[in-house]
């Protein structure tokens, strides 16, 4: 996990900033004869896309993927061939406004003037970058990787918004409402906050959590391969994430150890967890229950309020945004974590596979 | 990160189990002509060395260190040379009981149950490779990177015990307590909770706060080279760890754009952040100010109380623990978090400086 | 090393096949601030590109190179920004022809046996992953490379083809023949040799030379870190390599340790090498002498007399190759070998710059 | 491949210096579930072993592998768990003598001066981490990776010293003379030539075959995960070594394409190839047929004669070597060859198996 590329085996390395040509990246290492579902990968990505609702940033980019190697259509469907695939997605709508203004000033919150001060210059326009555009090349390979792990599911929803929380779990509504909300009552709720906060120019932050079921017992592996620590990597390397947690996470801290180690019994497929407290991982490695993992989403720093701050040159400026921005930028951080998940699993599955064979 | 290894240039191999005849690990990839002073590389390790309190497991390890390469003994003192350090603690108190009933049966909570499903067969003895004798080596090479970023300040502290905070932050009583308190008022309240907790043969889970001032701005890298990214993976890879969050973490998530983006104006020496809820980072790159980061610890599932579990055979037990075990494992995961945070900053300051230069 | 990536800190991934829309890679880890020249990365293109000459492949692609990341067009020129670089060179003449005949049969030599054995399918159409176009990114990467260490003269010859030797090292000549030969008269007899050989359909071996001379003293590690063990990676990664030499190579192993040892006086600028047997390199690190590699590139197997095979199915075929291809791989390889030479100095000036600091 | 890591899956860490208490190392990634025979690593340890005969370093060193960790004695044998192996081999013989003399002067074809001025210290003892005494944990770790392939038989050849070739293959024979030399009318002829060498205080160069049989079709990978790009890595890290080849290697380059290719037949068992002019790799990918590896082994410079050089302090100086030493290296670096050709042959083993499962 370093530079531009995450995982072992499965390794995705992305390129691409918000507003030049296009954006991509290699998925290397991906098993062959996987089938590709084009569709599917499509659907993954209209799940993140901007503009879809009133509540995220009114760019509208139709992200399109293209990939340009490592598949071979076939009589059996599109296969992949076990060479790197090349992912292409063009960028259209840019908007080619006048960044100059921005450009030597720095915005509170992001991440202008330390890509200032390491670089010694960026690409501005857009955050450059920076900017979460670069994560649309993370769901397409996504969408590969829960492929390559046919056997495991993958659901991500956003659990609370601007500190209100869902209660419910209730997966089925996930894409019934704008914000991936598995709560009917809280989603309610969280319209018409957010109308407030966009109509003020405001932002909120949110938790979102991914949970992944169907991965069997033994992958991941102890000390500085754990699944859990590649998880928390794969979540922070998210923009705008702060926090990571497994399981109950923060709030196994507030327990006993009587209150927090999950019983086992003997189930039907073998030994079984009465409890998932540990959220499908104990020592580094999977357990057999569901994997569970969330993440802090800090409210977007791009906010109409003037905050105070400095240029490149020096001088005290105060500093508001006033284009097109994501009031909860947690919302569609979702499909990316689902994502992020599937990355860790599939690089985790050949892992496994490497060092101890097949796993039935 | 991959296997035993942690970073990227400024590389930490460990191997060893809790039971054999001894832990070690190798520290590749640090700069020659650092100086090492041996006498604060066993202070660091005399912080985490069990037994020290009634607090902590009573096993004794005198956890001496042994350089056995990639020094030199000079007039300047005792000189790294750029080749790898060889670092070596003997096992001492192995207390060789018999460990045979624990063989075939899984302690809830631990490790036990996913090494036996993942490796087929595992070292019993004491916890073998999951143990978290494993750290003493980290904190060895920690007390290493140290010397690499000798700038940086780092400091640990035990910040939750139990649900019960910590509110001062009193670095200078850190090491007047068992407990790597900051808050005098709670290490007295800690105290007395933490003789019923051990007397009961039960556990309490923590939170650990590391902060590390100094390191500069410009250090960490965008997407999956993020500084944030690497703190996340290195807390995660300590045992117990559930949860791990920058800056205000999932607090963030509670705030509104305006209320959480840091605001900067100049200072004495350029510009400066009037707030640090970033916890040091933007974009994955450190912004000058102290890089903080919390990780929560899970209680022990080492505990006196019987708990429903499952042999390897697939029978049906109850498992209790009686032997010596730490009732707060948070405690010594200070210094060990400490640790990570020496080692993933001087990885990155030679990761920085490669990519950009000498950094005055 | 390993999958589509090479290097450590300067790394490059490449993707695509011979006969897809397009092909490119990423070079990531590139310091920022670096000036590029479009100009004279499309020289070096052409200098690979396939039908300069009657003496290779008549396949006719303009490679143009395309940057679609990581740059910044400034008052200073077209500068790197340290963020990944995405390199795109579309395919043109992928000669939409009937490749069915050859799906199901393995012609000797190449590598269409094992890549089937291996991922169970293949992209047949014009050698698909394992073609030499692949080449062409590294030729794009190796360009970049060269502008990251602008104090290294890099420069490579064919200095044996079909068992004939160029006998001098006039460097000037290189561009004015068709073979990157650095000796007139060598030239002259391979002309004529390659043209039997083209008219015969047959196809001849090759020996490449590359020189790199200003690399400091220091450059390279030892044990798993040598500049030469990253060379004779980079390039036995070429296709059609079947052996690396360092210096005098397979020569030094004929002489005496009084003969091939280079001693050593005072020059001007400090300690020189009065000799080169070493090939710039001791112990695995630049001794500041010009570093000199050399590579056997065997014949094309694709010609066009009749040879023994067999089909997926295991039926006994005779395999003989009609289309176009190069008689003499080798010569297009000396600019794919001077751009590995460049990535391999590239890399380790970073690795280099990390440990030690910035070497004057 | 970097910093004293090799490997990508299996991977070998080694640490320690001529004149350190030990050297050792970590073998990382070891499938678990393997079984050792202590004994056979041992004889593996005692083929590399100094003072074996007269014709090799008169140093004294038993070279008692130790296993400290990684490994569970079972009912079963010596078992691997997964876990890190840590290897130890205490130095014993390292000869208290004074070698401020060669503190400050650079011995020539020695790495004494790379090292100086790339870490501006080094520990000159012996050697310190140049010395060759490093290669006796690889081939522990070899040792360890026979193991892992147990359908693999390796086995390595001195096939030249001096420029005299050894002409026959006869594999039987290898450890019956001291040169592992499997032609018995050369070994004759090289025991009167080395006693004369070594009276002569000089030295020979030589060059070394490994080759590997039983490896299955289907391991290595394309571009820069090349089997026989690594090998060439593999060989290129052992210390003289200055050129590698594959197969028929530089010999392929003086061929036409349709001598070199080797032809295909259906045998009992499949494709079966007629010559093996490709060693065993085509594409980077092992082919079924033995793989098959030369490399070249420079005399070592250590030599009476006096050579000249200069110092440290820039002084000119004569230097020679009246010390133990190594007439033909080469000799010892026949068992450290087939070591690394295990170690590259295992890591590939568990790269094709994760990325294609499990080849029968």
């Amino acid at each position: 996990m370093s530079h531009n590329t995450f995982g072992h085996l499965f390794r995705v390395t992305t390129f691409g900033e918000s507003h030049g040509p296009m954006i991509g990246g290699v998925v290397d290492g991906c098993p062959p004869g996987i089938r590709l579902d084009m569709d599917a990968i499509q659907s993954a990505m209209d799940r993140r896309r901007p503009g879809k609702s009133r509540h995220t940033t009114q760019r509208r980019e139709p992200d399109t993927v293209r990939l340009v190697s490592g598949v071979l259509e076939t009589e059996d469907g599109l296969l992949t061939t076990g060479t790197p695939i090349g992912i292409i997605i063009e960028n259209v709508d840019q908007r080619s406004k006048d960044y100059s203004k921005i450009a030597d000033r720095y915005r509170p919150g992001h991440a202008d003037y330390t890509y200032d001060v390491k670089y010694g210059l960026r690409d501005y326009r857009g955050g450059g970058r920076s900017s979460a555009r670069e994560t649309a090349v993370r769901v397409a390979a996504g969408a590969i990787a829960r492929a390559v792990v046919p056997g495991v599911t993958i659901r991500g929803a956003l659990v609370e918004m601007g500190g209100d929380k869902a209660h419910a779990r209730d997966w089925s509504i996930i894409d019934d409402n704008d914000f991936f909300c598995p709560d009917e009552a809280a989603a309610l709720r969280w319209e018409s906050r957010l109308d407030e906060v966009r109509r003020a120019g405001s932002s909120v932050g949110a938790v979102v959590e991914i949970e992944a079921s169907g991965a069997p017992a033994g992958w991941g592996a102890p000390i500085y391969g754990k699944l859990d620590q590649d998880l928390a990597s794969a979540m922070m390397s998210i923009n705008a994430v702060k926090g990571v947690e497994i399981g109950l996470g923060f709030e196994a801290a507030r327990l006993s150890g009587e209150e927090n180690a999950d019983e086992m019994r003997m189930g039907p497929n073998g030994p079984e967890f009465l409890t998932n407290n540990a959220g499908g991982v104990l020592g580094g490695i999977s357990t057999g229950a569901p994997v569970v993992v969330r993440f802090a989403v800090k409210p977007t720093s791009s906010i109409r309020t003037a905050r105070r701050s400095v240029t490149r040159g020096g001088e005290e400026v105060d500093v508001s945004t006033t284009g097109r921005h994501d009031p909860c930028v947690g919302i569609r951080a979702v499909p990316v974590g689902e994502a992020m998940m599937a990355i860790v699993l599939a690089d985790h599955h050949l892992r496994d596979r490497a060092q101890t064979g097949e796993r039935s």
